[in-house]
C-alpha cells in the first residue's frame, strides 16, 4: 500500500467512526422529537452537548489537519469527480470550516439549540413568544459569533449560507428571488380572474388518524421509500434524519380535518428519504456517500411532494386507490377536483402548508429577516413585529398570534440560519430536474397515472443520488440537466399547471 | 477547596460524562429492541461497539486510576455509608474490574452481543437453534476469556456472578437453592392433593391489544411509576432501561389470549422502574445514585409483580377497576377466582411465565448449565440436550422445540452469564423486605384492597432506593429488614398464600 493510500485509509477509518457518533447524536435527537418522556429534556441536552463536543474534537483534530494537507497535495485531490477526490475535497472543506470554531462555542450552541427546540415546542403550544424570546436571543448571539468566525473578511451571512449550500451567495439568492417575486405575483394576478377557482373541498373533511397513518405509509412505500431501511413516525415539525446507512427515518404530522397536510408532509419527507436511501452505502458518512447540499436535498423532497404529488396524473392513479383502500371518505370526489384542490394558490400564514406559488414568498421573508438579524439591522425583540409587517407586505395576510407567525418554524430554535434560502433553490433545482427527466424519459404522465414511479426514481438515483458530494451542487444540477441555474423552468411549470387547474386553458 | 475535594470533583465530572455516554448507548440499545428498521442492525452493532470501547477507555483511563488511588487513601473512603465514601468504593470496585479487561475484548463482546441479540430474535422466531448456535459459541468463548481475566486465581464463574451481585458466591447460591428446592418440591406435593385447584379461567379469554396496552399503562401508573419520567413500549423480551435521571423506560409484550402475561410483565418492569425512579437524581450515574445490585433490583420487580400483584387484596381492588374501565371482558369473574388463577402453581416451560413456586427451579437449571459451560463440563453444541434433560428432571416437562426451550431467554445472547442467580436472590430479598414492611407499616392488605400503594413505595424508597450503592447488597437488606439473608420468609410466604389459593386452609 502506498503512503498516500495509507493516509487516506486512516482518514476514512477515523471519519467512519465520527459518522457513527453523528448517528448516535441523530438517534438522541430523533428520540427527543418523538418518544422522550416529558422530563427527559434537560439531561438529553447535556448528552447532546457532550457528543457534539466530542464530534467537533474529532473533526478538528490537529492530526487530521496534517493528514488532510498531505492528501490535498496528492494527485487524488486533483479529480473531485472520483470518490477519493470528492472525499478529500469534502473533508478539507469541512475541516477548514470546523477549525474556525472553538469547542466551547460548539458545545454552547449544541446545548442552546437542544434546549431552544424544547422551549420552542412548549412556546408554540402555549402560543407565547415571550417564552421563546430569551432562547432565540441566546441562539442568535451564538450564531453571530459563529458567522463572524466563519466569514472572516467576507459577508457573515454568506458564511452561514455556505454551510448548507456550497458556493451560494446572498446576492445570487436575492437575484433569484427578485425574478421569482415578479413572475409569481403576476401569476397570482392572472389566477385571480380565473373562471374556475379550486375551493379546497377535497380536504375539508374529517379523516380518522389511523386512516391517515396508513395512507401515509402506503404513499411513501409507493414512491419507493424502503421501510426495511427506514420508518415513519410523528412529531411536531416534520423532518428526515439519517442514523446509519440502512436507517433513514422520516417524521410527519397529521391534522384530523386536513388530510393534505399530513399526506403531503409525508411525501415531502419521503422525497428526502429517497435521496438518503439512494446514496452509496459503501461511502456512508464520507463525502462521496453524502448529500450534495441542502438545496439539492430539497429538490428531491419538493419534486416528489409537488411535481409528482400535485400533478393531474398522480391523482388519476391515487384517488381510486384511496377510495378502494379506505372506502367512504372520498366517494364524492373525482381526480380532477382533487388535482385542482391540490393546486389552490392563495396567500396564507403557514409556510409548510403554503402552495407552490406563494411558498417562495414565505422563504423570502425569512431570508430578509435573517440577513437583518445578522447584519444588526433587526433585534430579536423586534422580530415578531418585522415578521408581521413583512407578511402583510408580501402576502397580504396577518397572523393572529405568534403560533401562526414567528413561532411556526423549528429552524431558528435549532440554529438553522442560512438554511431557508435552500428551500427556494430546491424548488428551482426540482423544476430543472423534472424538465430534464421528461426530456430523457419521455411521457412521465402516463407512468404516474399508472402509479409507476420507479423510472423517475432510477433517473434521479443515476443523475443525482449516486454522485454524493462528487460535484459542487450547481455543477451537479448542470450536469444532470444540461442547463445553467435558472428559475425559468420553475415559472414555466407553475404557469402551465396552474392555468389548467384554474380552467384558464 | 481542599486537594481531596478537587480530585473528588474531577472524578465526579468525568464519571458524569461517562454516564451520559452510557445513556446514549442505552438509547441505541432501546431503539434496537423497539423501533429500529429491519436492516439497521449491522451498523447499529458497529455504533454500539464504538461507544462501548469509548466508555471502556474512559473507565480504565490511567489518570482515573491514579485519582482513585489517592481517594482510596483519603478519610472519605473510610465511611462507605456517606455518598462520598460510597462513590469512592463503587468507583474503585468498578475500576479494578474494568482494568482487567483489554479494550479489544470489550469491543468484541459489544459487537458479538449486539449481533447475537439480533440473531436470537430471528432464531427464536424461526424456532431454529442452529441459527443461534454459532453466535452463542462465540459469545461464550469471549466471556470465558472475561471470566478468566476477572477471576484470576478464584472461581471464574464467581467472577461473573460478582459483576451483578457484589460479594455473591456460587457456593452460597447453591446452598440457597438446595434449601429452596426441598421446600418447594414439598409445597408442590402438598398442592397436588388440594381440594380446589385454580383452573386458569381468568386468563383464558381474548383481550384486544389496545385494552391490554391501556390496562398496562394504568397499572404501572397506579403503583407509582411516573410517565413524565418514563415510558412503556413493546419488545420481544421485556426489560427496563435507564437513559437519564428522568428517563427510565420499561418494555413489555402482549399475548392476545393471555392477559396475565403482559399485565404481570408490565408490573414486573414497573417495579424495576420504581427503583430507578427512586434513586437520587443528584447522584445520577454515580455509585450513590445507582442500584445496589441486580438481586436488589429484582427484589423490587418481584415484590410488585408477585407479593403485591398476586395478592388477594390486590385483586379485590383491581378487578372491579378493570371491569369498570373495560366492560365486557371480565364480567363472569370474581376477585377470589382471579387471585387463585394468579397463583396457579404448576411446572411449565417458560421461565418468565412461571409461577412463584416453580420459578426458582427454572433459575436453578440456568445456574447449573452456566457453571458447566464455564468450567468446561458442557459445550454449547450439547447445551440444548442438557437443557431438555434438566427440565425433565427438575420440572417434569419437555420443550417441543428450541423456542420454548433454550431459545426462550435473551440473557445468553446478551452475554449476561452470572445474571440468572440474582433472580432467585431477588425473590429471597423481596420476601424479607415484604415481611419487614408489614411489620413496620401494619396492615398492608387493607391498603392494597383500596389501591393504596404509596405507603409501601415510600417505605421502599426510604429503606432501599435512596441508599443507592452506599451499602453492599446483603448489608442493605439486613439493615432494611433486621434479618440476615434467609430463604425462610420466602417459603413461609409462599406456603401461606398458596394454601389459601388452593383451599387448604
Amino acid at each position: 500500500m502506498s503512503e498516500l493510500e495509507t493516509v487516506f485509509n486512516q482518514v476514512v477509518h477515523s471519519a467512519r467512526d465520527t459518522a457513527k457518533l453523528e448517528g448516535a447524536l441523530a438517534m438522541l435527537e430523533w428520540d427527543e422529537h418523538t418518544y422522550m418522556p416529558a422530563h427527559g429534556g434537560v439531561y438529553r441536552a447535556d448528552q447532546i452537548t457532550l457528543l457534539s463536543g466530542m464530534i467537533h474534537a474529532r473533526r478538528t483534530a490537529p492530526q487530521l489537519g496534517e493528514q488532510l494537507e498531505r492528501l490535498a497535495a496528492s494527485p487524488w485531490a486533483a479529480d473531485r469527480s472520483s470518490p477519493q477526490g470528492a472525499a478529500i475535497a469534502g473533508w478539507l472543506r469541512d475541516y477548514r470550516r470546523f477549525v474556525k470554531l472553538p469547542q466551547d462555542l460548539v458545545e454552547a450552541i449544541a446545548r442552546a439549540t437542544s434546549l431552544g427546540q424544547q422551549a420552542w415546542v412548549a412556546a408554540r403550544q402555549a402560543d407565547s413568544w415571550s417564552d421563546f424570546q430569551p432562547h432565540l436571543t441566546e441562539i442568535v448571539g451564538l450564531y453571530r459569533q459563529e458567522a463572524q468566525l466563519l466569514g472572516e473578511a467576507g459577508n457573515p451571512y454568506d458564511a452561514l449560507l455556505d454551510k448548507y449550500e456550497e458556493g451560494a451567495k446572498a446576492v445570487e439568492v436575492t437575484q433569484l428571488f427578485s425574478y421569482l417575486r415578479n413572475q409569481l405575483v403576476d401569476l397570482l394576478n392572472t389566477l385571480r380572474s380565473a373562471p374556475s377557482t379550486p375551493n379546497g373541498q377535497s380536504w375539508q373533511r374529517e379523516i380518522p388518524l389511523p386512516v391517515q397513518q396508513q395512507a401515509s405509509r402506503w404513499i411513501a412505500a409507493s414512491i419507493g421509500y424502503d421501510f426495511q431501511r427506514g420508518r415513519l413516525d410523528e412529531t411536531a415539525h416534520p423532518f428526515c434524519t439519517t442514523l446509519g446507512p440502512n436507517d433513514c427515518r422520516i417524521l410527519t404530522r397529521y391534522h384530523i380535518d386536513d388530510f393534505a397536510s399530513g399526506f403531503y408532509s409525508t411525501l415531502h419527507e419521503a422525497g428526502h428519504g429517497l435521496y438518503e436511501q439512494g446514496l452509496d452505502p459503501q461511502w456512508y458518512g464520507l463525502p462521496p456517500g453524502s448529500a450534495a447540499s441542502l438545496g439539492v436535498h430539497e429538490s428531491q423532497s419538493r419534486l416528489w411532494e409537488n411535481f409528482v404529488g400535485r400533478s393531474a396524473p398522480f391523482w388519476q392513479w391515487c384517488l381510486p386507490q384511496l377510495k378502494q383502500q379506505y372506502a367512504g371518505y372520498w366517494d364524492d370526489l373525482d381526480a380532477n377536483t382533487v388535482f385542482k384542490d391540490a393546486n389552490l394558490a392563495q396567500p396564507s400564514l403557514i409556510r409548510v402548508e403554503a402552495d407552490e406559488v406563494t411558498y417562495n414568498l414565505h422563504i423570502l421573508i425569512r431570508f430578509e429577516l435573517e440577513q437583518e438579524l445578522f447584519n444588526g439591522q433587526l433585534s430579536v425583540s423586534d422580530a415578531p413585529q418585522a415578521w408581521n409587517e413583512r407578511y402583510q407586505r408580501y402576502l397580504g395576510v396577518q397572523a393572529r398570534s405568534a403560533k401562526d407567525g414567528i413561532l411556526q418554524d423549528v429552524h431558528w430554535s435549532a440554529g438553522l440560519f442560512g438554511y431557508f434560502p435552500t428551500y427556494t433553490l430546491g424548488n428551482v433545482f426540482a423544476a430543472q430536474l423534472m424538465a430534464a427527466a421528461q426530456r430523457d424519459l419521455g411521457d412521465l404522465d402516463t407512468a404516474f397515472a399508472r402509479g409507476e414511479f420507479r423510472p423517475l426514481l432510477n433517473w434521479l438515483q443515476e443523475k443525482i443520488h449516486r454522485h454524493g458530494r462528487c460535484y459542487p451542487p450547481k455543477q451537479l444540477i448542470q450536469q444532470a440537466t444540461g442547463q445553467e441555474l435558472s428559475a425559468q423552468p420553475l415559472v414555466n411549470y407553475l404557469r402551465a399547471k396552474l392555468e389548467v387547474a384554474y380552467g384558464l386553458v
